[in-house]
């Protein structure tokens, strides 16, 4: 597999930048299970040494790494370091087809699943342990300056190619289905599916706990979803 | 056009991995034509010499190398070697676009057309002689393990922007309309249109001949289709 | 930010490429601004040197890029030589993620907005002062040949994610949201959003003149859309 492995490997790349600026990396949740299984038969002995659940998103995940890669540009455009920031927004989009702004304020705990073809805008701001599948849009609308894009609360998930456009609101623990094309605020713990989105179903008890947020189950579900 | 074809060039190293793990390509249904035109006008002797409908999905189809990808992080998995598996799928998601867990089963002469940002889940299962346009999710729900993932039949055509939700069965020489979200069963030879997907028009014949199913004519129109 | 400027830096090839075809290039049309601002605080005086809104079409826009491609592929489609148009379109696929057929004839003045899952087919024809999103597809059907692609007016926008299908006209000034799947035409001035797409709203006024044109507004909202 060695040919795969070149020296521009991103995953390298994106690493090294993002440890020379972070200490911290609050989306790596993951850890290395005590006695990771050795399976190998002849000829990957390293990859198989490094086979473990604490690599994979080093390895594997291209959301995992634009994340890293956002979140250096991030601390790049906050010190009003521009063309730098600009420039690993571009790569990132180049390399995994993510493209989030440097601007775009992203908090801990999120999964980008599969990634291809995220866009995130300049005033978008994301909370807590949020799941974002591939294809999603948080976008503005207009040329016009000032705070246009999606506010996302915690816990959501965002189903596949969703688009949310314009400065609405989603509240925590609320569930947007694939596809839905969300143009108005969708409230705490409800669901929102279809093109424009409209909500579906109970409004979700309030007392849910972390571990039952929809961005962290990933239940993409809609049970009580009439078609 | 010397510039274009660095020696990281993806269509070589994929065919080289390919062709050192399988004897038999699938997909590989095109044949060269006797007496390929030739068209140069000066300074593209080599590519004019190499043209011909034979090299296309070699040296232009993306949708095609990630698919042979695809075969070989098959072929590893299937030994229980996930490393190097789970390497292919991640370098074929950065380079093509084309995210298709290893463990997916997939048929042969199968058509990923642009192929940009299609995704496919692990426990989905593919018949013969699918399209899958560029886009499509065939996804699964939730983190639970199983069989998760929607099973796909002969001779389906399924159109740009798509998305196929949970172990749901389409059924042979089915339609999925562009940005359809299916979220259920769709019978074999109908059609299933919008968001929420729903069949349209009438059954087709069952006597459809091979040659005749959509994922082979390619036939997006809804013929029946009253917006 | 060295590691990141290798010397396959497509920005760099891709300029190289199109300055040796074109002496004009119709989509530039952002101007320097005299005495751009330099804020850099060290380590950064190159890129510092280089910012200004002229060279970030050039730096950081993937959209611009692939379209400058696709104007090259073009002109060697044109002249017959289409192994190497078909090559520049493969790879400006694999790099960008963005598909456009070099037959595909397009305007001056166009903006790709992020441009990931761009996808425009042969027969399809676009005027000037067009802005596409990202995840657009400009689709055919069938493996018919001949005229079966859209065809689209002057300043029309075309919101993320939404696909036009077949031979259909989009008239000047017209508004496609997001998400929308489009299999008919959409007369001049209107707006059509959905799936399927429908109008909504009244015909926008006839003598909408040229910088009020929703292309070049990018105004995405539907102001008279009622969910």
């Amino acid at each position: 597999m060695a040919a795969c492995v070149d020296k521009w490997n991103p995953a390298y790349s994106c690493h090294r930048i993002s440890r020379s600026i972070y200490r911290f990396m609050p989306d790596c949740t993951v850890t290395a299970p005590a006695g990771a299984p050795v399976n190998g038969n002849g000829g990957d002995e390293v990859w198989e040494e490094l086979y473990g659940e604490m690599v994979h998103c080093f390895l594997y995940y291209k959301g995992f790494l634009a994340l890293q890669a956002h979140r250096a540009a991030h601390a790049l455009w906050s010190e009003g370091r521009r063309p730098p920031a600009l420039l690993l927004q571009s790569r990132a989009s180049e390399v995994f087809g993510v493209d989030i702004h440097p601007g775009a304020r992203i908090g801990g705990g999120i999964l980008l699943d599969h990634a291809t073809g995220v866009v995130i805008g300049e005033t978008a701001v994301i909370g807590d342990d949020v799941s974002i599948l591939h294809g999603v849009t948080l976008g503005g609308t207009g040329k016009a300056c000032g705070d246009r894009h999606p506010k996302v609360g915690d816990g959501v998930l965002i189903g596949a190619g969703a688009s949310v456009l314009g400065n609405v609101r989603i509240g925590d623990g609320a569930k947007i289905g694939a596809g839905a094309v969300v143009l108005r605020d969708v409230a705490c713990g409800t669901t929102a599916v279809g093109n424009p989105a409209k909500p579906i179903g109970k409004k979700a008890a309030p007392s849910l706990r972390p571990e039952e947020q929809p961005g962290v189950t990933m239940e993409q579900r809609w049970s009580d979803y009439v078609i």
